[in-house]
Formats: structure tokens, C-alpha cells, sequence
């Protein structure tokens, strides 16, 4: 909430009822800053006192957000959702569908929607109830194609000033000419440093709404509403009604416990572009599957049956497996609305003679091309093949991850790692999660992504959460075993040698034949604890702010310990969740919050602090790198008796990559070419270093100064110069220490 | 508070009052344990409930140690002091001049009095206001000289069995006979594994005891108590009445603060004996001093007027200062009353041709000799003299100390640090200080050891706590030079020089030149700030259990960060003030509470971690190893402009050194010597590691096994072998590790 009361010039009055404007936009789209602007504007130059308010949902892109504006002539201070707006302003006509913008519009008031349909083509998406409300209450209805209109002014995607400038014009909250003129103003402001000629661009576009708002008729029509569905508990959630559930529909989850892979009921169609797979050029390598941040591209087997059964629109796409015992038909499939438009997948694409199996079209394209039949298809009917080990690219990308659809960015550094570790372990992992961007993702009810025990519990105490599972899953099976050993008269003679060799050695073997007897058991205790008969794999998962800051004692709690726990840090180097503060993952001379003239000291280097301990494994990884590496690594760290730590490279929005986030599997690679983030792992048990990466030190400039972090420093500080010496200084360093260490297993 | 039910022979029965005893005894007596004896027996062999309530004082040694006792025929539910007993011991008659345990005791009842003085001679000592309790309330008292007994047994200084057996004499709660069969059946568990045939002189002891109660007769006298002294607010703490204080009495600390250096207003006179200075076989080394835990023995030089003015018995101790440019006479000093007769300064003690210039003798003996006379002028009288550099173990001992007569342990290995730290930088020091043994003797309230400034926040925040006085002081600091700069108009032409000075550096010299003029100045807001003009050393102090465990994380966060501070950790590799539970820094196989079988996990390298950091100053040091890399090292980490941090070796009775407290600093040298405790420091602006002790590896075995916490080992498991081979390979390990950075500067 801002409470303004700046000098106004008084030729601007406010009027003597309050106004009030509600603005649905999305993540990207900019509306709540440029409802900021607005609020900005209209309190500077008139009487009113202005209130924002402004509602997000937890997702971290391609979320709902909601400005509430009030302007008054008198001071406000309650902070309350508004209820009956003059202007509601959408940006997303998708949202008709979900959201209950049209009840929030007082009688006589506005409904602009930014949207590349007709009027008829809305009409007919807009349900029999909203239709009656703008009938009922007299709204005015417009449309703007905001989107085309930046497009044509070299504005892909930016759609805020257009939108801004309309909201003036609707909402007539002050002169029109003179707002405008405003906005301009602003716009020389936040553009002066920026290349691309924005400033003009954005004005072009501002000149160009106004002649192409659409105005829309109601027709008159007795609309009836009598059979319209009503909501279930997942769609009140994601359309932000979630305030209205009785409690009575939370019965069935009395201790916390939430229904998991829910992110799969919540489609948020959140871009207009997706990848088209082209099957001439696939050389079935999996890349796609490996770097997709959302497990929106996926490969897909088929048995003769499946091809059958299948729409023509898969069976024109399959081609041979060419696999040696089995005759199976592949094919990547695309799951269309949780696809982010991020284009990984198409870049990481090796493709055949230059010519790439995916290519990125426009979503419109894809559905004419029944590309909707098709995910359907793939997606909810055809079943996991088990063709191939997991210890490669391609045989992990069979594996059906247990992480999917979840709301982070688009080209997010983070979810392949856990999509990942979702192939090569779910069937066993339980996570402990720290707070951070990946709890945020990780479970943004109702969309939970992960289909596997997950919890989170704290920021500073995840390791000791996840440490405290394993005990306690440890203290079971001694449980388990204990009881099986005093009642073994009460089990069967037949099944007694079962019994004897899971206490003898928990393994899956041993667990999987226990429990294809356990319901023949007499002995009701150990009934109740069937659950915990499985070996299970217990993993903390956290960012840099977790493991180097505010977990990090845990985290070094653990390691001292000896329990067989595995500890990921998705490492940012960055606070990526609140905006990009400073951690002590941050390298020296990083631009971040907290560190506006670039970091002062050095990365704090956790790898080597946790090899202080003989009995860790501690390793790097980086999925743009060298993904076998990652896949052997955690393969080796999940199999090994004892505690292990691995540290995962991964690019975010908050390290601005020039090459923009669609080039994050590339930055990883040349992270790790250019000596920046080196790639190595320890086993203690083989005592064992391995340094996986070589170093070339002279693309090391050439790799920060293609992130903004670094690259704006030189804008910022004299020292610029000397930091990002400092900088290449300690990565030099880094690298020796490992080939020194490496060269002590020789 | 225990609280007993256990099955009982019915042969012997409670009354049907209360029965209830007073013991008071001191830190080392053994009454607490011999309280909990005695009510076992009884509370096993009686019908009788029985409650136990232990008071201590703060002091780690020499304190008083009250057990409250209670025996009834009904079950013992409140905890409450006793006020009126049914018989009182004491075990050290200089309680006779502060404790109230006289009126304490309930009518008729019985005093008994541990002491080697005659009836006439403990008469004498007390009070008119005891004497005439003991004559209204018709008290029988009784003195025994236990430890005279215990001497002729060969049990030098334990009493409890004694004092055990005479308090079922006098009690009369059971059976006598019965007791004393059961008091023997006890010892022959205790002393199983022990040698030196203890059961069967403690049972002796007991035999003695008996013939050798001495009743007192108290001689009918009008007591006339009106003109006793009342005690002031320090002696009421210390005699365990501060309860009784009243508010009005702390009205000069509202903020919390308390008089520093209290601790020589409090003298516990724990000890029986204490050196004897004998001039003819001194070096003037002053290792002495240095060594000295509580700051007993210190080296004194006196002018000519000084040695005027001294009594006779200070003079005839003098021998010549050997100083090139000043005439002094030096002596060696001995605070009497506040030595604990640890007898480190005698075993440390060069002396000439094998005679030692400092013997340990009985305290009755140097009483006689005048020696309180002499400590008293001495430590009272005689000024510090500047005549060299404290860079030596020689000059940093003619400072007097500003850490002096803490309440530690006998031998206590981390006292000498402190003190030493206080005689180098006692002038600037701050000290922020973790909780444990060095916050229990660094502020027994009202025994305050330290002259400077001292806080004690928590456990878990000490390295943050330090750090936020740190932050403040420069805050601070920065405010004066802004308020100079402002006001420099206000400031006499004359001395704007050295404000001016003081703006463009802040060092000692140019805050010394203000401080001698900072009282002319008319800016008021500058003259509030005064405290904060000159430069401060600012230290964080803990042990152990605070900087590899709890306090950890913030320890990691102040030297992630360059703030010009310094951490001093005192490693007694185990938590030693809740009585030796494992830390992180207790070692492989070591056994400690909580690793009754051993550590499993190897000591966590805390260097090596703080090392991660290329800013910060780390390094080990040892007294008994090296005095004089203790103190370069303590300078150089000071001067350093950066966080530091210092590990110091510290022996500690939890360890259990066989050859006892008395050998600590030989301890701390075999400790170094065999590699079990490396030395070495590194300087980060150099960028040099210096590896400061070399390791004879075949010395290890011996080292480890002179200490209860390894020799223990192999009675205790069958995996001790596996354990301290594990113990010996990490040392081996962490050597190597230091010989290879070492090799580095090369």
C-alpha cells in the first residue's frame, strides 16, 4: 500500500465519491507497476489521496496479479479488496473463464479486455452468468489488441504503457492530454539508459491505442446461467476464491497433508508460443526432455496397441524407437497450456544437418494443427516404457518425472535439476524443502507439482527437517524389524524367509518382496507402519540463501553427521524468490540487492567447507555443462552411505542474462568453460577427488560481461575494474585448489 | 530434586516429623556427592521419602555447594530451602565468617565443622551473633579435622566418605551400623575399576573418624553482638544472601551493567597451599605469570621509593631488575587468598640448576612468613612500570592484568589466554563472550574477573553480538568525525589541528591527541560521545561449543564479511561447562557425554573452513607449545584489518590428563608435539601460511593415552583400537594438510 500526499496542482480536482479501478494482469505483463505509474501520476498533480493494493497469487510466473486503486479526496486507510470498481481493466481474456472480474464492476461502469478475439468470439467465451451482469449493470465493454499493437511497434510482449495510457483515457480520472504527457515524461525517465529506442516506441504505440478500441454491443438476450457448473475445490483455488471454501472441504486433509501433482488440474496458458516437433529432424537424443524447466516436452514410447488406439494427429509424428528387444514408435509430445514459451527445448535441439526437430510457433498454429488431441493423448493415456537404464540422458527422460508443470519462470535454472532427480529416484524420494523460489514452485496450492512426499518447514531449518525424516523413517524399520523379529511364530512358515531377509538387510529386494506378503500379516502393528517398510531417499532441497546463509548451519549439522541424506543446492547466487539479494553465494562484484556497487567479497566456497568433513560426498554439477556428469553424480551421492552435498548451477531471471533465459543451458556450458563454476565430485569411501571440468581462463571476461550482474558495473563503480579482477582472481584460485586436489588421487 | 519411593526394609522407620540436614561444602569436596549417597541409603532402606535440593554458586571452583536434605514419612513435593535443620555440616571453617549456617539449625540441634583449628581457636572466629544462637538454642557442635584424616590414609583432600559416615552418626536417621556397612558396600562399586586401593583406605577413614569427633563446649558468655559490621552489597552476594538485597541497592545499573574487576573484593581462599617465591633460584622469565590461571602470581619491579615504603617482608624478596635504563628491583607476587594451589607456576618454573624458584607450601606456613603482608603491598601498592614491549612472554607479563582471580578451575587451560589477551590489548578491549565456562567465570556476579568493557548476550549470538558493537562503534565513530567536520567554526583556532587529524585518521595516536582536549569543546552532542573517540579492539570469546557449534552460523557470517574483528575460540574439544558432552570439536574415539562409546565422526576443521575465506586471519595457538607464537600471533591477528580468528589448545579437567591440571601446560606442549594440536597462522594480506610446529607422529599414541577421554576407550568397546587408529590418520591428515598450504608460499 502506498498512502500518497504530494503537492498537487490544483487545476486537477478529484471528485467527491471515490474512484476505484481494479487491473487483472499477469507475471509479466508489467500492470502492477504500471498501475503504480499511474497512482504516481494522479497523486502528484491533483487533490487525491490514492491507495494500491495489490494481490498476487504464489506462482512465480505466469501468476494472476490484481491492482485495487482508490483515489479520494480524503485520507485512506483501510486496506480492503475492492469490490465494486468503476474500470476493471483485463489483460488475459483467458481469464474469463476463471476469474469473476465482471462481478467486481459497479452498474454503469467499464470492462476493458486486452485480447486478439472479436467481439463475437469473446461473447461466445464469456459464461451465461457474466454475460447477464453486463446486461444487467450497463457496462460499457471494450477491446484493445494491445499485444498486436507492441508487436507492430517493435514492443513484443510489453504492453504496459498501451494499457496505462487506455486506463487514463476510460477512467477519466484527469485530463487525458495532460496524463499522457506524463507518461512520457516517465518513460524518458526509466528508459534513459537503455538501448532500443524505447522511449519512441512506447510512444508509438501509446498513439496507436486509442484508435483500435473496440467497442462491444450486448446483444439482448434472456441469457440463461441455471446450468452453469459450479467450481470444485482446485478451480476455487486457482481463481482466487480459495477465501470461500468451507472448512468442510478441508476434511479430508486434517494434518496438513495436501493432494500432490495437482499442478496438472491447473492450466495457466501463460504463453502464446509453443514447440512444434518436427520427427524428420529428431535424433532421439532426450536433450529437450532433460533442459524443458516445466516437463512440458516429454518423449514418448508406444506399443503397437497405443499407436492403434492414438489420434491420427500422433500417429503422423511417431517414428522408430530403434530399440533391440522391443518394437515401440517414438515421439516428443508437448503439453500445450503449461508450455511457458521459454524455447530451451528448441535451442538445446541438435536436430539433423542444422535443421532443428523442435521449432517454436505460435500456440494458435499448433491447436489448428490438433496439437491439443495430441498431448492429450501422450500425456494421460500412453504408459512409462521401461527400455533403458537411467544412467544416461536419453534412458532418464523415459522415466515419467514425479516434478511437473510447476509455476516458475520461464527458462527457470532450477526445475530440470529436480524434474531430474524426479526420474532417477521418485519412486523412493522423499523431500524436505527449504524455503525459496523451489517452495514456491514446489507447492503453490493448489498446483503441487511434485508427486512424492514433500514438505517444507522453515527457511534456516530445512537440513535438520530432512534429518529429522530420516531418523524417524530409521527408527521405523527398527520398529519394523524388531516387530517381525518377537512375532515371527505369527507369520506364516511359508513366508518366513521373506521376513528373515528384510531384517537381515533393507534393500529394495528385500522391502519389495516384503511387501508383496505384508497384507497376509496377522501382526496389525506392523500393518500400520506398511508405509515405511520401502528404503526410502531422503533429499534437502534449498537455494544459495538456504545453504550458504540461513540454513547453513543445519546443513553443517548434517554434515558432520553420518546419516545417508543427500543435500541439493540449486545455486542461483542470488536470493531469487525475494528479488535478488545479495548471498554469500554471490561472487565479488555481482550487482544485487543489498550490493549495489557490486559484492565486496568473495563467494563463500561451501564445497570446500564441507569437504573439511572425510565422510562427505561433495560435488558440482551443471545440466547445460555436462548432464551425464550431473546424472553420474547423483546417481553416485544417492547410492553412497552417508551424507552428500551437491551443488547445481542454475541460471535465473535475477543474474540478467543477455542472451536472455532461452539461452540458459548454453550459460551454464560456458559458466563451466570459462573457469567460472567448475565441475568436480569427491567419494569419500574411494577417497577419491575428480575434477570434471578444464578451465579456459581467457573466455572468463567474455562470460560476465555477458550478465548484467557484472556488466552494469562499470556503469556503477569506479571499481569496477578492480572487483571483476578480483573476481577472475578467485575463480583462478578455485580451479587450481580442485587440480591440486585431483592430483593427490594420482 | 530427587525424589525416591524405593522398596525399603521395614526394620528401620522415619519418625513421624521431618527429618532435615544443611551440608555446606565447596566445589571439589565431593558433599554434593556424598549428600546423594546418603540419601539413596536411606531413601532404599527406609521407609522415607527423601528430597534432595542443590544450591551451587556461579564459580567453576573453590564455590559454595549447599545440599538441602529431606527425609518424611509422606511424599516430598515442594522445593524449598531448608531454614531450620535438624543438624548442619560444614566442611571449611572460613565459612564461619560469611555463611549464615548458624541460624539455620533448629533447636537442640547439631553443628559439625570440618577444621584443623582447636574449640578455642573456631570460637574465636565467629561471630558473638553465632555464638549466642549456639548458646539459646542449646546447639551441640562438633568439629572433625577430616582432612587430616584423609591425609594419614593417603586420600590427600577427600573428605566425603568421612563427612558421610559422621553425618549418619550425628543424624541418627538409620542404623549406624547398617549405614556403614552400606557406605563400604558403595565404595567397593565406585572404586571398582580404579586403582591405588581406595576402598580399602576410605574405610579406614571412616574407622578414624569416629574416635576423633572433638564436642565443643560453649562457655557461658553475655555475646553482645551490636557492634558486628553489617555486610555491604558485594559480601551479601558472595555469602549467597543477595535475595535479601533491595531494589534501592542496584539503583546505580539500571542498564544492566555492574562494577567490573569486583573479583578481588571476593576471596574464596579455596586452596591449603600456595608457592613460596625464593629470589636466589629466579630467572625473571615471568612464565610464571604467564601460565598463572587466575592471575595469582605476577612479577613486580619497584622503584626506589616503592621499595622504601615496602614492609620487610617485600624487601627481603627483592633481586635486581636487570634493566638497561631504569633502577628497578623485581619480585615474583603471590595473591594469597585468591590462589587455587594449581601449582602450574612451580611445575612450569625454569628456576637455576634444577631448584625451582617457586614451591608449593602450605598456606599456614606462608601466612607466618608474613606473605600476606607482601601480596597485599604488591598487588595493592605498586605501580605498573613501562619499560619493554609486551611482543615477549617477559614484557607482555609486567602488564598488569585487566582479567584477574576469575572463579575457574584449578589449572584451567583458558584462563591463561584471557589473561594474556587483557595484559596485550586490555587498554582498547571489548569483549563480547559466549556463553560456557568462559562466561561463567568471565561474570560471577558479583566476582567480575574482568577491568574492561564485557557482555554476555547468548549461546547461539555471540559472533553477531560482537559484531553489532562493533557495527555501532564505527557508527559511532562516524558521527563524531561528521560532527567535527560541522562544527569545525566552534573549535579553537589552536586546536583544530587535532580534530583535523583525528577526521583523516583514527588511530591511537590522533584519538589520544583529542582526548587531551576534548573537554574544552562547546559542542555538546561531541562531549556525550567522548566514550566512543578512541580506537577499540573488539573480541568475540567462546568455546568450543559455541564456535563449532551453536554459535557457528554467526561465526560463518562475521568472517564472510570484512569488518576489522577478531574470535577468540578455547578448544577444550568438548562442551566443558554443562559438565563434557561432545562438540563438534571433540575428536574421533574420544569419549565424551553423549559419545559414551566414542566420537564416531571426526573433529570438525574449523580452521580449514574459516580458511575457505581469503580475507580472514586464521591460525592455532598454545601456551604450553609456544608462548612466544601465541603472542605474535594474538598481535598480528589484532593489528590485522579484517576479521580473524584464533583457535587456542585449552586442557580442561574434562579431558581427564592423568597427570593431572598441574601438567596442563605439558599437556598442551605434547599436544603439539605429536601432531595432535598442529600451530600455524595465516595472513591473508600476505598471503602467507606459516606452519609453526613440526609433528613426531610417534609420539601420538603416548599422547592420547595420557588422557582418561582415549585411555577409557578400551575398556569401554571392543572398536577402540579401529577409533584411535581413525584419530591418529585425521591428525596425520590435517598435518599434511597444513605442511601442503605451507609449501604454497614457497
Amino acid at each position: 500500500m502506498t498512502n500518497l500526499s504530494i503537492p498537487y496542482d490544483a487545476t486537477f480536482r478529484i471528485p467527491n465519491q471515490n474512484i476505484e479501478f481494479l487491473v487483472y494482469g499477469y507475471g509479466s505483463d508489467g500492470m502492477v507497476s504500471a498501475s503504480k505509474d499511474l497512482m504516481k501520476i494522479t497523486g502528484t498533480y491533483t487533490n487525491a489521496y490514492v491507495q494500491g493494493y495489490f494481490q498476487y497469487d504464489s506462482k512465480k510466473s505466469g501468476g494472476i496479479t490484481i491492482s485495487n486503486m482508490r483515489f479520494s479526496k480524503k485520507p485512506v486507510r483501510s486496506t480492503y479488496y475492492i469490490e465494486k470498481a468503476g474500470l476493471v481493466v483485463c489483460t488475459k481474456d483467458s481469464y474469463l473463464k476463471n476469474l469473476r472480474m465482471l462481478e467486481k464492476i459497479k452498474n454503469k461502469g467499464v470492462f476493458l479486455l486486452n485480447t486478439a478475439k472479436t467481439p463475437d468470439e469473446v461473447l461466445t467465451m464469456m459464461s451465461a452468468h457474466d454475460k447477464k451482469i453486463l446486461q444487467n449493470r450497463n457496462i460499457q465493454m471494450f477491446l484493445i489488441d494491445a499485444s498486436k499493437i507492441a508487436k507492430e511497434n517493435g514492443l513484443d510482449g510489453k504492453i504496459s504503457t498501451i494499457m496505462e495510457t487506455l486506463i487514463f483515457k476510460l477512467g477519466k480520472i484527469i485530463d487525458f492530454s495532460f496524463a499522457t504527457s506524463k507518461i512520457k515524461e516517465n518513460l524518458a525517465v526509466k528508459f534513459a539508459h537503455k538501448s532500443g529506442n524505447l522511449v519512441n516506441k512506447n510512444i508509438k504505440a501509446m498513439e496507436g491505442s486509442l484508435g483500435n478500441l473496440i467497442p462491444v454491443k450486448i446483444p439482448f438476450v434472456d441469457y440463461d446461467d441455471s446450468l452453469e457448473n459450479k467450481k470444485d475445490f482446485f478451480e476455487m483455488i486457482s481463481s482466487m476464491e480459495g477465501d470461500e471454501l468451507p472448512v468442510s472441504s478441508f476434511i479430508k486433509m486434517p494434518d496438513g497433508s495436501f493432494p500432490a501433482g495437482t499442478s496438472k488440474l491447473n492450466k495457466t496458458n501463460s504463453s502464446d508460443s509453443a514447440p512444434c516437433f518436427i520427427k524428420e529432424n529428431c535424433i532421439s537424443c532426450n536433450l529437450c526432455s532433460l533442459v524443458c524447466p516445466h516437463a512440458v516436452v516429454r518423449p514418448f514410447l508406444l506399443d503397437e496397441k497405443e499407436e492403434m488406439d492414438a489420434p491420427e494427429a500422433v500417429r503422423r509424428n511417431l517414428i522408430s524407437a530403434n530399440l533391440k528387444d522391443q518394437e515401440l514408435k517414438f515421439t516428443i509430445g508437448v503439453s500445450l497450456p503449461d508450455c511457458t514459451g521459454c524455447s530451451l527445448c528448441s535451442e538445446v535441439c541438435p536436430g539433423k544437418k542444422g535443421a532443428k526437430a523442435l521449432v517454436m510457433k505460435a500456440k494458435e498454429e499448433l491447436i489448428a494443427d490438433r496439437k491439443e488431441e495430441e498431448y492429450q493423448y501422450l500425456f494421460e493415456e500412453v504408459k512409462e516404457k521401461n527400455v533403458m537404464p537411467t544412467n544416461t540422458v536419453k534412458g532418464s527422460q523415459f522415466k515419467t518425472p514425479k516434478f511437473f508443470f510447476p509455476g516458475a519462470c520461464a527458462g527457470c535454472g532450477e526445475t530440470p535439476y529436480l524434474k531430474l532427480l524426479s526420474q532417477l529416484f521418485g519412486e523412493r524420494m522423499v523431500v524436505a524443502n527449504a524455503t525459496g523460489c523451489s517452495s514456491i514452485y514446489g507447492a503453490s496450492a493448489s498446483s503441487i507439482p511434485y508427486n512424492i512426499p514433500w514438505a517444507n518447514s522453515l527457511f534456516e531449518d530445512n537440513a535438520e527437517f530432512g534429518y529429522g525424516m530420516k531418523i524417524a523413517d530409521e527408527t521405523l524399520k527398527k520398529r519394523i524389524t524388531i516387530l517381525i523379529q518377537k512375532n515371527m511364530k505369527e507369520i506364516k512358515k511359508s513366508e518366513q524367509e521373506i521376513y528373515k531377509a528384510y531384517v537381515k538387510e533393507i534393500n529394495s529386494d528385500t522391502a519389495n518382496a516384503l511387501m508383496e506378503v505384508i497384507d497376509h500379516t496377522k501382526i496389525d502393528e506392523l500393518l500400520k507402519l506398511k508405509d515405511f517398510i520401502l528404503p526410502r531417499s531422503y533429499w534437502m532441497i534449498g537455494g544459495d540463501g538456504w545453504a550458504y546463509d540461513i540454513g547453513y548451519s543445519g546443513i553443517d549439522h548434517v554434515l558432520a553427521n553420518k546419516e545417508n541424506v543427500n543435500i541439493l543446492v540449486l545455486d542461483t547466487e542470488v536470493y531469487s524468490n525475494t528479488g535478488g539479494q545479495v548471498s554469500k553465494s554471490t561472487q565479488v562484484g555481482a550487482v544485487a540487492k543489498f550490493a549495489s556497487t557490486g559484492k565486496k567479497t568473495a563467494k563463500k566456497d561451501l564445497t570446500k567447507m564441507a569437504l573439511a568433513y572425510p565422510h562427505v560426498y561433495v560435488a558440482t554439477i551443471s545440466l547445460g555443462a555436462n548432464p551425464a556428469q550431473a546424472i553420474k553424480v547423483l546417481k553416485e551421492a544417492e547410492a553412497y552411505h552417508g551424507p552428500s552435498i551437491i551443488i547445481a548451477y542454475a541460471p535465473c531471471i535475477a543474474q540478467g542474462i543477455i542472451k536472455g533465459m532461452k539461452n540458459s543451458m548454453q550459460e551454464e556450458k560456458e559458466a563451466t568453460e570459462s573457469g567460472y563454476f567448475p565441475l568436480f565430485h569427491y567419494h569419500p569411501e574411494k577417497e577419491e577427488f575428480s575434477l570434471d571440468s578444464k578451465a579456459d581462463f581467457s573466455k572468463y571476461e567474455e562470460f560476465i560481461t555477458g550478465e548484467d550482474r557484472y556488466r552494469s558495473l562499470k556503469k556503477i563503480t569506479k571499481d569496477a575494474e578492480h572487483l571483476l579482477t578480483e573476481n577472475k582472481n578467485q575463480a583462478e584460485k578455485r580451479y587450481s585448489y580442485y587440480e591440486e586436489l585431483s592430483k593427490t588421487n594420482e
